[in-house]
């Protein structure tokens, strides 16, 4: 049996087929290459109980991923993230079935690792010796680990108003890090200059095509947690929109394989009042998003003006009867410190604003209160420690608490 | 089959028995009690392979976990962290068979959430309503949170020095937060008389019997990562040296039950200079030890002048012809760095140390090169962000990357 059932890249626009085993990035038409699979020889080849006694990582899945050798595998035990219950916090929304898959369980604290594990491993099996990239923190970091995992090189364009902590990954993985006072879309122009005057792997959201296999993996867990059923609700963050694309992604390929069955989870993207590209593409009943100018959210991961695979976003909202959902930031606070006090987890701010839109889409009843509803949390809150504030009195030695 | 197979509480000192079902401190001769089970009924009843089908989390122990009724148990999906193999980094120092088990990967970023789980849901099923507790920062963010989750209040007391991120994690969870400019024992007095006073439960460090069993989890993983073998040499950072009580524990344990044998690995208890009481006592081949004066590392989870269980860490050194270790500050973070820059790893300065003693060991021919290596990183790096130096350039937009 193969190691991984790959068999050539394709372009969801335009359909142009490309061949597995070489480098590429954008489809000649300018869309983002999708990866695919022999699904029929996979499906006739294995079943679900072959993935019982696997390592508890997201490798279990490695013939539905694109490294073809496990000697180019880069790993650091990434993936089996918990599906946590949250009882209490659903109760209180008015939902009896709400569950956390929690992302910030991997390595680098956040879901961003899982498109690094096997963007980074591909690149290895393919030659790849350098690779650059744009980023709002998270991604730049797990890049920058994982690469330095497999010996290459890394070069990292942040803006100055990401996520601190994302710099010190970068620079304890020994990477090329620049800051830019800018946004991500000036981040990407620096790296395509840099590209294409120095000839180095692209590896920006959805250039370079294995990033969303990591990232479906996330989609594949979930239904293997769920004993290979779906949930009626997916909400996703969404700011360059992989995670969601990877999920949709995953369903599609287990549905054709016959590992599950009937309709796809309804997929809601969301976003923050100060950045929703996708929420005014989505109320326009549009395939594709403009640039949303003037970008501002504490949540930072989802400050993402015009993300490239906008339109496989919208794809997967329209497909599966979803919606997208805007948050503004001082909701998403007050549900981070809600979600924090209710049920003792320290979400980060996207993942606290997927939470405040499936509160928003439970009282407008497009959520009903029966139904199962699975938020990821695609970080870990200490990464963003300004969120919370702290005012305490300081005690000397010898000083007793005073009770109230 | 039961869910729990605990039996009473014992104390190592004395060997006084103690009930299980009420609420117990130490012993009444001053020593911590240990929690015990009834291992012949348990290795008659079960066998490792039954383990198979658990979930993956540190209650697919619960037999061998104090908590008798699954309805008590609280939990964010903590436990079964990866073994890492640390390949080039071992080659680097001439250990060829190296791996990290990277406690990084639990809910608020480092081991503590074990002893937090299992203590909270004790505490939870003995009826508890509020707990207090010093902490160096990790214990008392991982205590916030389980207490939050389970509905009881939490007091933590800290020095002004702890890490500043589990500060928010502790007002996140709506804990009631106190610093203290002074060391953990200080914050120590400041819990013992409140609890005196105010009749709260104390869950200090082994004042409580259970935050043990959840880190004695470590040592059960490991042992199933290694399909119930056991590695040569296990190196802990130590400072309240629960960890490496609790793998010690665990593997006694096993043994009884028939699931290992053979010679247990030799355990390590790592320290720094600056805070070494322990290594002092191995030094001077004692059984208890010295208050170490002004204590001060950046490694502030090992920065600990008197354990309470120091003669337990003691015991297991021994028991194990293990050793205790000291490293510099200095060694530690350059270890720190090294271990990103080549593993992609961001490791705590706490876990940099536990690396940094086994370069030591093995350049004093301690450690063979063909000895199995288990090193325990015991938090994320992100939590001590302060370790990692970053100066990088600000590019304006529309500037370009210069290439050396």
């Amino acid at each position: 049996m193969k190691y991984s059932y790959v068999s050539h890249l394709e372009c969801p626009k335009c359909y142009e087929v490309y061949p597995k085993g070489e480098v590429h990035h954008l489809c000649s038409c300018g869309s983002p290459l999708l990866v695919r699979y022999d699904l029929k020889a996979l499906s006739e080849a294995m079943s679900p109980k072959d993935l019982m006694e696997r390592e508890l990582t997201l490798w279990r899945y490695h013939e539905l991923l694109p490294v073809e050798d496990p000697g180019s595998v880069v790993s650091l035990g990434e993936g089996m993230t918990p599906l946590v219950p949250m009882t209490k916090l659903g109760k209180e929304m008015g939902l009896f079935h709400l569950y956390m898959k929690d992302e910030g369980m991997v390595p680098s604290g956040s879901f961003k690792a899982r498109g690094a594990a096997v963007g980074v491993s591909k690149a290895k099996e393919l030659g790849v010796k350098e690779i650059a990239m744009p980023t709002n923190g998270n991604a730049g970091a797990a890049w920058s680990l994982y690469a330095a995992r497999a010996g290459i090189k890394a070069t990292i364009v942040m803006p100055v108003d990401a996520p601190e902590i994302t710099r010190k990954e970068c620079i304890v993985a020994g990477a090329d890090l620049h800051l830019i006072d800018g946004l991500i879309s000036d981040a990407g122009q620096v790296v395509a200059k840099a590209v294409a005057e120095h000839g180095i792997y692209d590896a920006s959201t959805l250039k370079e095509p294995y990033r969303i296999e990591g990232k479906k993996t996330m989609g594949l867990e979930l239904v293997e947690q769920m004993n290979w059923s779906m949930p009626n609700v997916i909400l996703y963050p969404t700011g360059g929109g992989v995670g969601l694309i990877g999920i949709y992604k995953a369903l599609l390929e287990l549905r054709e394989m016959g590992w599950i069955e009937g309709n796809l989870p309804r997929l809601v993207a969301v976003q923050s009042t100060g950045c929703a590209p996708i929420v005014q593409a989505w109320q326009d009943k549009s395939r594709s998003s403009e640039f949303f100018e003037n970008a501002y959210t504490q949540a930072f991961g989802i400050n993402v003006p015009k993300a490239i695979g906008d339109f496989l976003v919208l794809d997967a909202i329209y497909e599966t009867n979803g919606c997208a959902v805007a948050i503004d930031d001082a909701t998403m606070l007050k549900e981070l410190e809600t979600i924090g006090r209710t049920e003792g987890a320290f979400v980060c701010p996207e993942g606290a604003a997927a939470f405040a839109a499936a509160r928003e889409l439970k009282q407008k009843g497009w959520i009903g209160e029966e139904e199962t509803v699975v938020i990821l949390n695609t970080g870990q809150g200490i990464k963003y420690p300004e969120t919370v504030k702290v005012d305490v009195e300081v005690l000397r030695k010898g000083e007793s608490l005073s009770r109230v």
